[in-house]
């Protein structure tokens, strides 16, 4: 598979997951069918469109190409269809998450890179098209965004990404940085939820 | 009156309803004068301007049109002396969100379409400008978007849009599209309060 | 010192002191190491980048200077040394907070004035850029922003905006002018917080 169409392939894989994840996240709140297809919209394209304007990319990446819509949309629908059957596990919507924080990472970080930008902007991009989606989803729903809570979210994204352009200088081939750093993220987040990885919270007290 | 007059005045129309609506909301919370007043501007200008973002149209409408900023702020001040002197009524705020959501949807589904884009990114677009403004009010408010509790709010706007754009395509003339699709918006919209037409809540249980 | 460099060094200034506020901001919610950083940079980056995307600035500043994101994070990680051995008065965070958005405010209106924009929109951007980073942290905070509560704030921010530009026309040297400026902001925040000042509230009740 060439490096255009893995790229393409893992982007969909991002937003059917993230699609999901936001899918499933409403279902906590009663919202009626459209509302539901709203928050997943939003989740699955929110940071890949806010890595686009910050970087000044147009036309947007889902309006160049509408299938990313059409995916959001099918992925949230079949969600819906699958959790009226069957039980929805919490680990499923902790995996798909981690692989949704995975691909977008990886796939914000490779973009700004091509674009020439450094490694600090670079991974702050990577970042920032990983999880602006879910915090856009948090916000939304008013609670205080996941990313700024759970354990080490944000660090394993800026980690694969760093992973991921490290390995991309050195190699002369494209997928080994690509696998690397996707699963980075992934080792990280699923060893941080399991083994309660997390870095030291960060208190003052008003009132000392 | 030119298509181009009219589409303004709807415009200007939109952005006084909408701050009005703005300004009422903001009436709730025990803002300052100056705290009404940004309230009113980002209801009314909001959503136009992720529109212009998202569709990367510089400079922004009302950078170039300082009108439309004008016509806001006079709305909210209006608004707040209307309200000292007489009871406002719970359904002028509902009628003036709903006109103003119909209006949006059309004058942002119109440009999108003017500039060339196809009919679901059309539809998103108008959802967008009608809808957005409302959304970041009640973010900044601290509540969730009523878009995604509302009864048929994001589908009243996209259905107006999808009968704009389908007329859009068949008539020569685009007024009575506009008109149609005004209209589709504000009786879904007031059918849908007065006889509690909603489309289906979408639950899950983690714990089933 | 040149204009130019003065700009730049208060400029980092405001990103310092807006990074202290932020990361002080973040301290009272039990975050992560990382999340303190997250929430510092976007309060202390965020007002300038909407200022850039709403006038078509790019690349965005701190993509062109990485030295803005080193500042931030710095000024953050200095504060987080800080209030392990010395206790935070409430002082520092207001003054803090007042210049930021006094620098802020001042940037952002030179930044539109210097596009050819007029004085209503360039007092709107020097708001904009003093504000918004404080209301995207209240935001992610899940907090109502403080810019629409407190005395005199987005006040504060347009009369100095105004009193700047006003200068500006009237003077051949720039630095009066912006020294002007941030006195009015710095003024008019510490004498509403310390004198009560404040806008008149507006209220309206639904049900009278």
């Amino acid at each position: 598979m060439s490096t255009l169409s893995l790229a393409l392939a893992l982007d969909f894989a991002g937003v059917a997951v993230f699609a999901a994840s936001g899918a499933l996240s409403a279902g906590r709140q009663r919202l009626d069918l459209l509302g539901v297809l709203v928050i997943s919209v939003v989740t699955s394209l929110g940071g890949g469109t806010l890595r686009d304007l910050l970087l000044d990319r147009h036309p947007l990446f889902w309006i160049t190409d509408t299938r990313y819509l059409l995916v959001s949309t099918l992925a949230a629908l079949l969600t819906l269809l699958w959790v009226r059957r069957f039980p929805v596990p919490e680990r499923a919507l902790l995996l798909a998450d981690a692989l949704g924080l995975a691909l977008f990472t990886i796939m914000g970080a490779r973009i700004a890179a091509r674009a020439g930008l450094g490694v600090p902007i670079s991974m702050m991009m990577g970042a920032i098209t990983g999880a602006a989606g879910g915090v856009i989803r948090d916000v939304l729903s008013n609670d205080v965004p996941l990313i700024l809570r759970r354990d080490l979210y944000a660090t394993a994204s800026l980690a694969g990404a760093g992973v991921y352009l490290g390995l991309r200088e050195a190699l002369a081939d494209p997928a080994p940085a690509i696998w690397a750093g996707l699963a980075t993220v992934v080792a990280l987040r699923l060893l941080a939820i399991h083994r309660g990885w997390r870095l030291p919270v960060f208190y003052w007290n008003d009132h000392r």
